[in-house]
């Protein structure tokens, strides 16, 4: 099996599964319980919540615990938006946004908010002055995806971040679901407020995630009803899942570490192998991220392909796994100003460390098959 | 170890942890994408749903999985409020509600919205006439626990139900966190529009639960960004635990049918012994749920109890696991009007059917000497 989906998801690593088993049987109590099994598996929960604000360089009280990526970013737009609103009701995003930040803002407006969507140029990246000319008094919240997760175009926070710095009254939330283990971010240095993780990106439990909120940030809760996370979002913690995620992460970070080339090997290779393929076209931009590398094959159906590189269990995508099952061609490539005739051809392969060289070769033989076959049905 | 707090947490069914594993490594591909990986992972979600919905009687597109209990209640409430809000803001529940019920009409107050607030007797139940009295031609939800999480007081849902289907614009939300695998409860008999269980309540994984939102119902979605779940609840599903979560209901409800007495004979068990105790006062009402037995040591602060007992690896709690770091006395003995004395003094004990007769009477008979010596001590 050759698994180039992993922006869609990643396999959970032995060891992980190995800890969420370990801390589900013997630390099952309940941490909002005052008897030792319940002091014992909070204390494993301010373990993981530590571990996991060490390898992100912030506090361990910045650190909320959460079901995965879409309710990360819902809790931080939604959650922004309720609780100041009667500072302003203008936000700020970009139209390359996941639909969990995307359609959170559209829910916004039928509450009487007002949403500017930056625009992006052919790369996916916003311009800094269209923001800079959006800013108003009433803004209180400018969100956006660090790493895009159908194209790998990388916004440039750090800039964005340092803009914001001078308007103290405007939250700065950034999707970082992709770019976490593969594209750093230092949320300090980027004077970010919010930030969204998620687990089973990166090799941890599905069901898992985190939002970094900034000490003094206030957010209106979206569960209420308990104490938990420093009140922001109640109900019992899913602690096997979030030790378990502590581990993913520190793992992965580690294999950052030690290859920080890999991700980037494979994707010149694979690059470079399609760029002499006749009529395939690269969309993601050449400063993308290095695990992304989507491509079209135009006038063919990116759902044949993938149907046929299944028979070789190879495994890619169309687009975001959240939008694939929708009709239309992809929103991203669309508003990148691709076209239809790409946006609608578009494959995505998305690399993680488990993936080799000799997988991206394979993947290319077999992709050339497919296609010169394809190519003759279509004549 | 004698484990007597299962409202607070059970501990997962071996089985179910090894469901959970083998579905993490083996089926770990996310069920929206398009490939076999995918859909394979999307037909095991399909059937752990369609298990779920056997088990409930009702039709599997009517279950709406998520992260819990708290969630599941804060879904169906400001989901039903948000989305209906054109027709009325009047909403009705009760002053015995878990926090995350109760907190999320308090939420929902600063919106706008009006809340009546059902009182309950000294057997923590409601009035059926102070109900019918309090429904408006404005009020578009009525939202009760079944089960309370600390007295066991059982609320008479089916009456409820067969009073509202004569009002179809008002939705019947039952929380049924605390009585699921132990009270029985027909949600279409009851004509209940939605309702909350959590797989942590019945030997299920932490970060699971599922609302069931009856056909036709729409709701504000507090996750937006994926057609999953129905569109109303976007995120990559957690398939290893939705799956291992259908496990733990289908063994919890199996241990049921087997010896459905079971339960009521620890409480018998337990409720008599402390009768015969000087002093101790039963607070749970005659008729309440088989697996609680809350009960008061008045003068004697539960805290010290609870750390003697754990002395001895025996576990209860004082109030609700969500609400037992707050200072004040019990909200929910306070409301079924125990008097402060006692509402200071609660310790629940609450059984699953993994519990025996033996630990019950180990239980009593160590109880009895930290009673002793803490009433030495007091004197």
């Amino acid at each position: 099996m050759i698994y180039f989906d992993n922006s869609a998801t990643t396999k959970p690593y032995k060891e992980v599964l190995e800890t969420y088993s370990k801390v589900s049987e013997v630390y099952f109590g309940n941490p909002s319980s005052l008897h030792t099994l319940g002091k014992e598996a909070e204390m494993l929960l301010d373990q993981g919540r530590d571990q996991i604000a060490k390898l992100l360089k912030v506090n361990k009280k910045e650190i909320i615990f959460t079901s995965g990526g879409t309710e990360g970013n819902n809790l931080a737009i939604k959650g922004t938006a309720l609780e100041h609103r009667n500072r302003g009701k203008h936000l700020i995003t970009t139209n390359v946004e996941h639909a969990s930040n995307f359609e959170a803002f559209g829910q916004l407006e039928q509450f009487g908010y007002e949403v500017t969507y930056l625009n992006v140029n052919e790369d996916g990246e916003i311009s800094f002055d269209e923001l800079k000319n959006a800013l108003r008094d009433d803004t209180i919240l400018v969100s956006m995806i660090h790493v895009n997760n159908e194209l790998g175009s990388i916004q440039p926070i750090k800039d964005v971040g340092k803009l914001l710095s001078a308007y103290p009254k405007v939250y700065f939330h950034v999707d970082h679901v992709q770019g976490m283990t593969k594209v750093p971010l230092s949320f300090k240095d980027c004077h970010i407020d919010l930030c969204t993780i998620s687990g089973h990106k990166f090799h941890g439990p599905k069901g898992t995630g985190a939002l970094y909120v900034r000490q003094g940030v206030k957010l209106f809760s979206l569960f209420t009803g308990g104490v938990q996370e420093n009140n922001l979002r109640a109900g019992t913690e899913n602690i096997p899942g979030c030790v378990a995620m502590a581990k993913a992460l520190r793992l992965s970070m580690e294999k950052y570490v030690e290859n920080k080339s890999h991700l980037n090997d494979l994707r010149e290779r694979l690059i470079n192998a399609l760029a002499e393929m006749d009529g395939v076209v690269i969309n993601s931009p050449k400063n993308g991220a290095p695990h992304i590398v989507n491509f079209s094959l135009p006038g063919i159906k990116p759902e044949v392909v993938i149907q046929a590189l299944g028979e070789h269990q190879i495994y890619v995508s169309t687009k975001s796994a959240c939008s694939s099952k929708l009709a239309e061609p992809s929103r991203i490539l669309m508003v990148t100003g691709l076209g239809v005739e790409r946006a609608e051809s578009a494959i995505r392969s998305s690399f993680s460390f488990e993936n080799t060289i000799e997988e991206v070769d394979e993947f290319v033989a077999t992709l050339q098959i497919i296609y010169s076959q394809l190519k003759e049905v279509m004549r």
